[in-house]
């Protein structure tokens, strides 16, 4: 049997995404061991009963000794973890993250970090509207694109870390690639910061009606508003430091939102069923390319919301 | 065997409900024949070619002897159809429609029907995003909402007729309701023509950026993105129809939701993580609602959907 890729993985943070991949890397043997640390104490004590790994008490018990530490907590929680390990950290340990914004994560782990850690921001476009370690599952990260932000950093030790890590992603079925953390910032600002944000407004201004009732609502959901809640359901401390934290890219995106939709709000206003429909039909464009792309499989989870419905 | 409900069944628009109608009276045996129409020549070649029913040449053929009239068109055509269909309508038959605006749908139709004939306006809240004979399925309508909208028409057929279209619909295995149109169109504005119009918006500005690439939208679209592309790939003509026909609800809708958008972008650019998270932990609530009324289960086409993609 070939040795275990790392020896210690420690991972902070044992939500829905620490917690998946701690049952990924254990169903895959990629790490002897897996050392999880949350900061909540009830979310430890379902990691242990998950039997997820070694459940510590504090971030440096978690990450002394490890080969990778992978922080999996909201990104505003970075740069008190980050200075929390920066003294336990072994040497030449590989740091990485899951935030959903990289520029901001750079800027919180980066600075306190020790010269000789190698630090690989990355982003895993995966998850589902569940939180929790209970919400987790080893397929999580299936088919998903796993993107790495790396420093410019010319260290052969370094971009040895970026291959090393891209491996272990590999064997967890994601696909890797390297991005500029500010491209994955204006990215992501489209693709997901801005379709979360529109979709937790949408439901908040369902709920605030005094025309339509909250049950009306409900009832009719399946009409198209059911999939925004979806959408909406996610973790809302995940989702207030990734709009905090980038910022300027979704108030960019936001706007020309606005521009587009107050266009529309005018056609319908004034009877431009022309300009409606163009706009409308090129939606479908766009649909059609992501199914050609492949980019179209169901969430790996679907089977498990349907149980629960 | 029991006599069937219906003698003949004249579906008009042979798109994805009229398909979708037509296959599930004939596995259903709820119409002894069932004729269909459409204004396109492809689609009436596409029906027959499905053996969807009788396909006709013409309206007046289609209606002509027919005890149930379906009109299954965008709602923009409703009234060149009732005007079209009214001087060869059977004594005494049923017309009803699938329009996804009721009040539009009733100023369109109801004034050119002779008054023999029993008017039950109708939205049944079933759909896919995809469109033509081809999409339809028979199990389209299983267990989603056929809302009724009848007219003020006391008349003991009237009533009558409402009762023999319920008991249709449930035979096809919808859940029949009873609604005010103009409630209807209030309730429909929030929780299925505001969702798309958003749905519609965000895929356009997408597409519109000249800083995030068409192929990273696509690639990256798993975030979020990809699911309000799939609403927005819903057929562009019976929209453009919803959004002229629904103006008053859905810019009352539009307004509220920039109310709240507006509020939620303030929150961002200045920092207030409290707001936001206030906001978006309400969301959470509106989901578990809709799961707990069972009105969460997948679209009947979710295996369909996979398929193709």
């Amino acid at each position: 049997m070939p040795p275990l890729p790392f020896t210690r993985t420690a991972i902070i943070g044992a939500g829905l995404m620490g917690s998946s991949l701690a049952r990924a890397l254990a169903e895959t043997r990629q790490s002897a061991t897996v050392a999880l640390y949350d900061h909540s104490p009830e979310v430890r004590a379902q990691a242990m009963a998950l039997g997820l790994g070694e459940v510590t008490d504090s971030l440096a018990a978690t990450v002394t000794g490890a080969d990778l530490v992978v922080l999996a907590a909201p990104v505003g929680a970075f740069e008190a973890i980050a200075t929390g390990i920066a003294m336990h950290l072994a040497r030449g340990a590989i740091v990485t993250d899951m935030g959903s914004v990289k520029s901001a994560a750079i800027a919180a782990i980066a600075p306190h970090l020790p010269a000789n850690a190698l630090f690989i921001p990355a982003h895993p476009i995966a998850g589902t509207e569940q939180s929790g370690p209970e919400a987790g599952f080893a397929s999580l990260f299936h088919g998903r694109w796993q993107i790495l932000t790396p420093l410019e950093d010319p260290r052969p030790e370094y971009q040895a870390a970026i291959a090393r890590l891209a491996c272990l992603w590999e064997a967890l079925g994601s696909k890797v690639e390297i991005m500029d953390p500010r491209r994955h910032d204006l990215v992501l600002a489209i693709t997901s910061h801005l379709p979360h944000l529109i979709a937790f407004n949408i439901v908040a201004t369902a709920a605030d009606l005094e025309t339509v009732t909250d049950s009306e609502v409900v009832k009719y959901s399946a009409a198209g508003f059911r999939d925004f809640t979806r959408i909406a359901a996610s973790d809302p401390i995940m989702w207030r430091d990734v709009f905090l934290n980038n910022r300027e890219a979704v108030l960019e995106m936001l706007g020309r939102f606005n521009e587009d939709l107050a266009a529309l709000a005018r056609a319908i206003r004034w009877g431009d069923g022309e300009a409606l429909e163009q706009a409308f039909a090129r939606a479908r464009g766009v649909r059609r390319r992501i199914i050609e792309a492949g980019e179209d499989s169901p969430a790996p989870n679907f089977g498990r919301d349907r149980e629960k419905g």
